[in-house]
């Protein structure tokens, strides 16, 4: 597979807000299968949540590991650090920062 | 639009590789319409690249101003940072920078 074939792998499977929404679940913690199911119960049934888990996984986004009977599922954050990392030069990330303290400091209580 | 559709807009537009091309094109420095399609001569034609444009600016990934009778490009870094954000919590941010140094320091050269 080409590197764009995968870039293409990775933005597809982003383009969903139900896979944005799986990856949120996933930041903090690994969650098994069964996990994720129940949290989005009466939204997607097991089955699509599984299809959107395989996504996820042939993306790259998504590191599964069996243990005994569950399905442990973890964000994997290289390709999110591959996106900052292409287009936000290290200028940029600089600028970034900046504006964002800025707008901390704006919005921050007035010390006395 | 919602957050959602905007985030959307984001993903859809990064999922094409000749769009991901444009925005390397311009992480450095901004660039004319005319420049860019300069750059896919033979590959894209004029009104195909205007296109792309179009799909980037709206998902707000460029931002274009016009100068004269130029239009320039801009990247916008603010939609990256907010991927970044959003997945790459404190706690993994520090661990991604451990393991790229891991890896530098694996693959660097032998010190004597």
């Amino acid at each position: 597979m080409s590197s764009d074939e995968a870039d293409d792998l990775v933005f597809k499977a982003l383009a969903d807000s139900r896979r944005r929404r799986i990856l949120d679940l996933l930041k903090d913690a690994p969650r098994t299968t069964g996990d994720l199911c129940e949290r989005f119960e009466g939204v997607l049934d097991r089955c699509t949540v599984m299809q959107h888990l395989g996504v996820l996984e042939r993306a790259g986004l998504v590191i599964a590991r069996r243990e005994g009977r569950s399905r442990w599922n973890y964000l994997n954050a290289g390709p999110f650090k591959d996106i900052y990392d292409r287009w936000i030069s290290a200028y940029a990330s600089e600028a970034v920062d900046l504006l964002a303290r800025l707008k901390r400091d704006l919005e921050g209580p007035v010390e006395a």
